[in-house]
């Protein structure tokens, strides 16, 4: 129940994998065979990644080591190109982005970049009227927002995020790392000029990810060095990632479907199930949501506490992203939506996937349930102490 | 033939990976068994990476996703750190950096830092006196220079650069990666601060690598965003190519007796069976080379011919450096070198593995004596045309 941590690798994938580890090992940079034969492997993963997107044949899809590595590129590239040369002076974000696009804001801020930190509305969306007022065509260098949040799965409106940035002539980033493989992301559609998504949320392996680069928008590389991915990254290609990734996007493509329905079907049960216990309330509209996400607060009942319980019975969940796991703090969009903290510390995730069964479903309900009657019941009686 | 480009990955490192992609695939940082589970892997791979380089556990190992990542890290982390505030204003490097150092600090260049780029002498070697002439411990932020180099396999006076360094208070960033597994890599004989290495060149896949910092020389990420890497480099761990990579390093180190005595036998028969040939140069004292590389030089012959010949009989070489193979420009260290342009055009790389056989090498001899022997005939009578 924790998937948009991180997903199984599909056995189909890492079946496609294995060839390219001790038989097909040749650098594809090489010129002999040994590097050559990879490459129509390469290119059949290309095509495959553009079409999952369906990018254009002339924009770029640049392979890379994970959203965190394309993010920081991304808002470093725009930092480097146009405000070292003082030809703009703000960014933009919002407070509820991944730590990969957030840190880097940050870090750039220390360097004197002037950043907008656009708040979430009550429904816990980044309000396209807030992004139109804090943009300014002479100033933004670019627009970095999230396509669907991690923790809670609510979907941003990005069409109109395209639509204010193209009237404005200002650049667009979005993160689409939890969009991928669950919703349509279609670049025809939304007007984005770099987008960023990572395998490992729809079952590819950790440490391969992908930056869709619209043409004519250009790149300043993170990563300076030889001539792979047309001079934009450099390093020597993870051939068997990006072999595995290019599947794993083309699965998750023809699976969106059954994330709509079936995956949606079976999250929707366990959200019920939630709400029908007392003093719980779920976080944004699921019909706003990515069809897989839950975020729950559970009134009394403290996060680390309920995931151990959970964890106690093979439940995996979380109380926010994995990648601030450990310093336990409120989760940002709980606050960034102004929600109280005695809820904010009390907010639980349940992610599926379209590897996950009813049979898990029915199994997860039934440990939630004994978890929060026990948890509510010690809560109780300690209180009882104090008082 | 071509092992200095990318090597097999050792089945028993693709063995010991296998179980994270399917299996133990959680994500280390969740705080529930899925994530946790993976941890003492995790651990034990660290733990070979410190011995292998005989690193101090106050230093720090970044796990990344490749050398290239690690040489702009450092590069970018000293700019940012040290340029940026205006504390330093000129950095060091060579003319036979691998492109992701010399790439980057162009890159800086056109920033406006000052780059010393220091010459190779008549040996190939980068002369710690140039390095001593150059460096201002007022001015200089960081010295990067190159352990091993890629295309002559020539092994540069480290130690003296760490001396020097040292003694100037200046930071020492080395590019190991075609050190590592070949020769002995110990950061406590040389005194370096930062150094890079990557797993695909030691039987490791590709798509991995590790930035050594010592203790207290800092690093200011290249990748901003979540708590992996204690901070310094954020992004989703590629738990299965880090615990491969801990793996591949302990197998290098084991066979670092192996590299020394038999591989160099069979590179050095190899290198005899070539200087037989008339009109051959190879480059650099094979004493002062990796004991795995040749770089020669067959008069008369054009590089990218003789690769095609060589590779039409399945023999892998390499005119120069994979990263820059599809330029074809001439190979840079023998620029460096000083070496005419119709030697330059003429280079062609041998490099061996473990894994390289007595047969292999036998093998190789006769096809690179017929195709110099076929190829000089062709030229022969072309030129003949023309007179």
């Amino acid at each position: 129940m924790d998937n948009n941590a991180t997903t199984l690798v599909d056995p189909i994938v890492k079946d496609a994998m294995d060839p390219f580890f001790t038989q097909m090992y040749g650098n594809p940079n090489s010129l002999h065979s040994f590097g050559t034969e990879v490459r129509p492997y390469m290119s059949l993963a290309l095509d495959r990644l553009y079409e999952g997107l369906n990018a254009s044949d002339e924009d770029d899809i640049i392979i890379n080591s994970c959203a965190s590595e394309g993010n920081n590129t991304v808002v470093k590239s725009l930092y480097f190109d146009k405000i070292v040369g003082f030809k703009k002076t703000q960014m933009i974000t919002s407070s509820i982005e991944h730590p990969s696009v957030s840190s880097a804001y940050m870090f750039l801020e220390k360097l004197g970049v002037d950043v907008k930190w656009l708040p979430v509305n009550n429904q816990g969306l980044i309000d396209p009227d807030e992004l139109r007022r804090a943009i300014d065509p002479d100033k933004t260098a670019l627009v970095s927002l999230i396509w669907a949040n991690n923790e809670t799965g609510l979907i941003n409106p990005v069409k109109e995020y395209g639509e204010i940035c193209r009237e404005n002539g200002v650049k667009l980033h979005l993160d689409a790392v939890q969009a991928i493989g669950k919703i349509a992301v279609d670049v025809q559609d939304v007007e984005v000029d770099y987008l960023t998504f990572s395998a490992h949320k729809f079952h590819g392996p950790k440490g391969v990810g992908g930056l869709y680069v619209r043409k004519g928008a250009g790149i300043t590389p993170l990563i300076h060095g030889g001539e792979q991915m047309g001079g934009m990254r450099a390093g020597t290609v993870n051939t068997p990632y990006m072999i595995g990734m290019g599947l794993a996007l083309e699965l998750a493509r023809k699976h969106l479907e059954y994330e709509a329905t079936e995956v949606r079907r079976l999250r929707d049960k366990l959200e019920d199930a939630i709400l029908s216990i007392e003093d719980v309330e779920v976080i944004g509209d699921r019909n706003m949501r990515t069809p897989n996400t839950i975020l729950a607060s559970f009134r009394g009942i403290e996060g680390e506490a309920f995931l151990w319980d959970l964890n106690q019975k093979g439940v995996a969940a979380s109380t926010g992203s994995a990648c601030s796991s450990e310093s336990l703090e409120a989760n940002p969009t709980f606050r960034a939506m102004d929600i109280g903290a005695d809820l904010a510390h009390t907010g639980m995730r349940f992610s599926l996937s379209r590897f996950t069964t009813e049979d898990e479903i029915d199994y997860t309900i039934g440990v939630i349930r004994s978890a929060v009657s026990r948890l509510r019941a010690i809560s109780s009686t300690s209180n009882k102490e104090y008082i």
